[in-house]
């Protein structure tokens, strides 16, 4: 609802770049970026940006807003060259700033790089003061800064090899898309963690956080960019360079549940059937006797629909979200504090009223939508209101580039299943179970994915 | 997709109004209405605009874009008083323009007025006429400024039978929100065209295009306005004056269809409801063997909802809609146009490789979107594409407020169904029956609605 | 200084107009009008808009601001025809709104009408009730839109005789440009008190309310339009309809003193140099011992200049104006608060210290900035002061389109002169006379000039 | 005019600092900051920013406009500490961008640095090389993001040290206000080209690039900074560490004679006085056979009063000048491109008609524009014009820091005076000598004043 933070996890940030050998115009790459970052908008909706690359200079063009806001046909315009790469951004601070958006342009040693940048470096405290200790000088409190000087203080190496010693040097989660005059790179964190993907439009090379970004611009999924590697994409092809190899990897584990689009297939997953299977998972691990399924829209839909396959009861669109709700500052009334989440999501009475319903949702944050929710339910007449949740509880922060809230925020955190189901007013409360959601992601390993949110075994060492 | 009008109908206005007897405050007015008028965002995202009256003045605010766009904090400071109405406004001309947005404040002879419309008059030509010979001046072309000017010419007679004078004298489909320094009045014409709601608000009166309006302010549903009635609202309650009694009612049918969110109560039938009726009225009246169920979102969901309940065959969510696709001018390159839709949709590969496809659409307009999904469909792997659509042929253009394309670009106008399921290239194409759609709405009687776009029965006369 | 309304009278507006019967091409009309608005910007800072003509339309581009800031490149573009009016204006009342902006263009029962209206009518509350009465509705407060209805009114008639009858109605100042689809207007009320001047631009007519906008785009005065006369210019040339007679003229004799460009001629009146006589009159009536004439930039310049002439004693610019002075809002700290006019005028240390200065301005209206100004000499180091003001005291508030401010605030209504003269701290203080201005003025004749503001002899009776 | 830049040398920057060791409030710092960027705003016009420093962080607000466009009351708000330095920017880059606006603020070793920078470096391509080669990273190409980094390079050093460093490493023309989180400090180069200087606010330290502004805020001159003189300012007092000792000095002559505001007093001597004393010494040189002096508004104004009172002709405003003359892209009629000028300059016939005119202007860059002028002068009627200019010839481009035109668009650079005098068709030219020049300024010694663009001796060798 409005005035209030959504109740859910928060995605940090969407990457792409496209390197294009025979353009169809000299704005055709900025242009195709622009349609890639449209498919990431669910990413990030505080900044965006694009970078494009010609021989004489790299154009930049980025603002505060949605990628439709920001980007205009005069700034494609402007957007020169056959190689681009293009941003989203969501900031966890609430002093967001244009100086922080990205991609970030620099010059150094050997010339121009844009760098556009997902995740979160567990070091940067560590890397800016050594850094700072040689004369570097930051004009943010970006990591994507950071990046840029670690970059330039290998600026006697080949880039590749310059690359490779930030790989090492770089602790925590992060997909880098890197371009300079005549080249696009990709790099991805020694466990994986942020997704990066490889596409292939018509013989061109692109990458992208995700793969319905290269849907989006008619390209097709090659593969995911492997933990600690480095793609060199220029005019001779594609090259890959394996710097780390690690017995580990730590995949995010939230992009499946509920960051990433349904269309998207990352690191051998589609997502929506990864939520359904979660969904029909539920179903096996919790029986109830109901008379109607229904989810909280958009995200739990998938998972509410597998749980209505496997258990064989009806699935009916219960409540309604508002597709216009954005940002708004309105002080509501006192009448309107009450009633709250009405402003997004309502009921329709004439489904719920005598019912008893299961109502699906991807996971529970602080559980205040969760209790209105309920709330609204039982209003509109249901006789009973059954609570699932398609992920475990969520117990931990993330340090590797999600906003979720601080850990006293998170309500289970600070209470017993039993005691939220109090708190949000449901006859029953029931989140799967860590084994039944490795098993319907179809991978019981755990070690092929972070899960540190709901178990608390961080994969990287956190920075003290 | 962009840079291309969405293949839709269009609605053109949402109107809402509200009388407060003991505000909390001096903006509990407009702050109220400025929620109930994001609940109406889908009726219009043009322009939106809130006037609220007090003892000495009525105050305005309004502006192009959505209602959060338009009206700040700052603006529901300026905006005292217990009497407020609103309007949200999507406009069929391509030059827009503030002028044209709603409400319209003016002076007249018995003071200030602000007037909320949601509508078409058919006899605007000849009304303009008239009043012009009489010396009115118009600084628009909206016929919203024509009914001002009519109001105005009975400004000797009390308001209420200025009214009805004006009532007799307007031809064509209107809801009517006004309000003057100390009453709020809800007119709504001879048929019923246009929808209108009266709402208790804790015993406060609510008027509003639909009814989840007034779940989301918190206020509920006491009844419509009715066909050719004045609903007055000032500190000594609500009084009703039925001017004309038309025994032919003409509810716009496209309102259950499309416009109208699925969580509304119209006239007495749940909009959600009458979907999925309409889409259990198409499995019985096409049985296809077919292995899925998809639906384009969303308006088509419910109806697909339907026909899988009453065909047996599971629903899945085969296509994924972008949540952040809005306007956008950039010239998408070749490839892009190509594709087209897939900035707004994607299919999800996964769930319809191999697959047999049922599509339930609400209605087709031009065909264009229809055969890009279809064509997606395939290239994602389906093996057969069967599209069924749960209204009937759209083969008339509306002259009551309703932005239909011009009947040249109604594809059901220039082919034979046959002939569009080539165009679209589907295994086959199936449209409701009127017979079946009026009895899905349990209204057997075509006098109840208004069906012109499918029948060319207009029941109120166009003036040449 | 900012934060502070300049001690000034203010200039309500300027207009002006073009028929062009061979344009360059489709936008020259507007180009052009664009340019003279831009010479008359000194008369209205608040809002600024042109209207041009073709034979299908009236388009029209209107805002708030300066007209290099409202009217663009893309905005000339749109706006096509032969025929133009524009406007700037300066509103008195604080709430200044898009809406009050001009021109203003309306349908009628003749067709389209742009008007342009600078000055103020007396009789407006009793005109808007008579056309309220019968049916009028008004969307603004100002008289523009009631010269509108009251030409509509009268649409049976042909425009001219309309338009005569208007002016027989219109008690009041006013200078109107007027454009239909085919014709431009030019209106100047009975005493002629708002200027307005007809020019020849390679044999094209003009109207603009100073000759110096005719400069601007190379055109040539041709004369004053008269007190009472109707200018007509259609694709048959110029006529003139003299409507009424008036005996008694009233030309405001502030445009002499402070309103208009030093390089327009009004009436007949080189502005630039009737101030340089009244400094020379000034000269004449008071003999002053002093060193130094200097004076308040830019207003008092040319009355200095005439003063040090005709004494014989050397002019210096020992004040510099800041000239990028604009709306600020900044509230100035304790100290900025003591130095006040320091942000809008500085002295020049070297050129005043140890000197007996003789101070000329132009006028003096609430005496707050001369004060400072006067204090500012002293900490300079001037040995005297001496004040001269080359126009008698401003006792009276105009009712003719001027906002002096309220007659309490004028200070020379409520003190004498050398009351006036220990509140700024001057060593003497001394205004020009009556007789003195109006002999400078070459005119003896009172009956020539409207100097109300000093007499309270009103030529036009006050609407009650 | 419009569309063409002004015919004028350009100043780049105009910078200032405070340190409150009291303030009335925490914005007073910025609060003062903005009215001192209010008197500078004639030295840039293009960008304007403001930086506070409070014991916890280093708030920065800027932005691409004038001071008062740029900062609001919201952002004084923001702006909390006890220091402030601020900074005015004009680009001679068509590609402007909120990038190179100033102050820069960033991070390095011992905490944050706030840096406003006025004038050019020569060596700038050298300095960030060797920087680049250490491992800096540029996001500009700005002069200001390279004292940074190599002050960040002598982190190691104390503040002063790190200063004086930098100081011997930057060859060209700079004046830099720089702010820590506990100091505020003045730098000017070796032979003081840029102007700095330090006031007195009650007992309150003060930096600015001239005193015009210390009067505007209420402060005292104290003195000049010396050339190649580092000055700091914290809670102790003002401490000097004079770095270098040049022999030579090479104070820009031409904020003498165009560029700094006339009450502006800069290394001892007054801006007034000195244009005027060079008027006078332009009539010693000069003796004419004229009826009248005017001035080309508003730099010519005090050299041609100095002129008229060493000559005995009158002074008269020939020339008017349009106060509200911005940037517009508005394309001019042919009509109108004839004209030219008159959109910023208008004759008043009525004082230029019959007679023999003495025009005097500061300096002639491209000669277009005099051109014009002495056309619409015979135009108006005068029957001779005779040009005087206060400057020798311009004949050599800047590279500290001043935009002159290039050396091909000089026109001294490519013509004899008297061909100049037929380009511009007037009835004579004459510049004042180099030695009468330097006599009128009090300042025989060419080594006190940089004077290369006229005589093409640069003091400070150009990088090659």
């Amino acid at each position: 609802m409005p005035c209030e933070k959504d109740d859910k996890f928060k995605d940090e940030c969407g990457v792409c770049g496209i390197f294009l050998n025979d353009p169809e115009d000299e704005n055709e790459a900025a242009r195709t970026t622009f349609y890639a970052l449209y498919a990431l908008q669910h990413r990030g909706q505080e900044s965006a940006g694009i970078a494009a690359a010609n021989e004489h200079n790299i154009e930049l063009e980025k603002g505060m807003g949605l990628v439709s806001e920001v980007i205009k046909a005069r700034h494609i315009k402007k957007l020169k060259g056959n190689i681009a790469v293009g941003h989203v951004r969501y900031s966890t601070t609430g002093g967001s700033a244009l100086v922080n958006s990205q991609p970030l342009v620099f010059h150094y040693l050997n010339g121009m790089v844009a760098l556009a940048h997902n995740g979160n470096l567990v070091n940067t405290v560590e890397l800016r003061k050594r850094l700072a200790t040689y004369g570097s000088v930051f004009q943010t409190t970006t990591d994507t800064e950071v990046v840029a000087n670690l970059l330039a203080r290998y600026s006697q190496d080949k880039l590749e090899d310059a690359l490779a010693k930030c790989l090492i040097d770089m602790k925590g989660a992060f997909a880098l898309v890197i371009m300079t005059e005549d080249r696009l790179v990709g790099v991805r964190d020694q466990m994986g963690v942020r997704p990066l993907c490889i596409g292939n439009l018509k013989g061109n090379y692109v990458l992208a956080s995700e793969s319905s970004a290269l849907d989006t611009i008619g390209a097709e999924l090659i593969r995911d960019v492997k933990p600690g590697e480095i793609i060199v994409i220029d005019k001779d092809g594609l090259r890959s360079i394996q710097v780390v190899n690690s017995p580990r990897r730590a995949h995010c584990i939230f992009e499946y549940i509920y960051f990433a689009r349904p269309d998207s297939n990352i690191d051998g997953i589609n997502v929506y059937k990864a939520r359904r299977e979660l969904g029909k998972q539920l179903a096996r691990e919790n029986k109830i006797d109901a008379d109607l399924v229904i989810s909280v829209p958009d995200s739990g839909t998938a998972s509410a629909l597998g749980y209505a396959e496997e258990s064989g009861l009806p699935f009916e669109e219960g409540l309604m979200k508002n597709r216009y709700v954005g940002r708004t500052f309105i002080q509501p009334t006192q009448q309107m504090r009450e009633l709250g989440v009405r402003l997004k999501l309502n009921v329709i009475n004439e489904i719920v009223d005598g019912k008893r319903i299961i109502m699906v949702d991807d996971s529970i944050v602080r559980g205040t939508t969760s209790k209105k929710i309920v709330q609204m339910l039982r209003n509109a007449g249901a006789t009973e209101v059954h609570m699932l949740v398609a992920s475990p509880p969520t117990r931990f922060p993330c340090y590797y580039g999600i906003d979720t809230s601080r850990r006293e925020e998170l309500i289970a955190s600070n209470m017993a299943t039993d005691e939220i189901c109090d708190f949000i007013g449901a006859d029953s409360l029931n989140y799967i179970s860590m084994a039944g959601m490795f098993s319907a992601l179809k991978n019981d390993e755990e070690r092929f994915f972070c899960a540190a949110c709901f178990s608390g075994n961080y994969p990287i060492p956190i920075e003290s």
